[in-house]
């Protein structure tokens, strides 16, 4: 199920290669990728998930609020990972030419339904 | 003249609470802060220098391209980060509430002027 919304996500999401649902252990619930030449997807998103982590401790030391959102841009890709509570994050690959803002919208409208679902 | 630039930006962006130039190793060449309730905006931005350090180190493990913005959202605030080459990169908060795309677009049309006067 989670593969369906996942792949839903990327298909919708201009430039969109990929999208996963993944614990801040770094372990994938469930993913959905398209084939990107000489960039390992899977590796990105548990690297993604330590700096998430990173993120997630220095945001509470700070009190700057609870951590919704955050997105990486490099000359490639757009990544943008959505928390979903205190343990799972989803992270949405965007080439840099694609549609940054639409894959941000279409995360955070599916917010509620992942968590909904990881209940 | 960084100060007045910062400052413009800061006053530009609607919910904009400051803006500081900075290296990453935490040290800041110039900052203009709004006094903003117990929340100490000047050790958010070393912290987020941290942040960024490692940010940039995965991004070149990883081989996605050169990091240019990294965007954090919080309940209360975004922190938009802009990398400035190699040693320097300028950090805007606004309030959740105010207009992050401006803020995003800004930093990201005067990113060459900051360039050209670190020279």
């Amino acid at each position: 199920m989670f593969a369906k919304m996942l792949q839903e996500i990327v298909e919708k999401t201009s430039g969109g290669v990929g999208a996963v649902l993944m614990g801040y252990d770094g372990i994938a619930i469930d993913q959905y990728f398209q084939p990107v030449d000489d960039v390992d997807l899977q590796l990105v998103s548990v690297e993604y998930a330590n700096i998430l982590k990173e993120i997630r401790k220095t945001i509470d030391v700070l009190g700057t609020g609870a951590m919704e959102e955050v997105a990486i841009r490099t000359s490639r890709f757009y990544v943008i990972l959505r928390a979903l509570g205190p343990e799972y994050f989803v992270a949405l690959t965007v080439r840099s030419d694609g549609n940054f803002g639409k894959g941000r919208y279409l995360l955070m409208k599916e917010a509620p339904r992942f968590l909904d679902a990881l209940q």
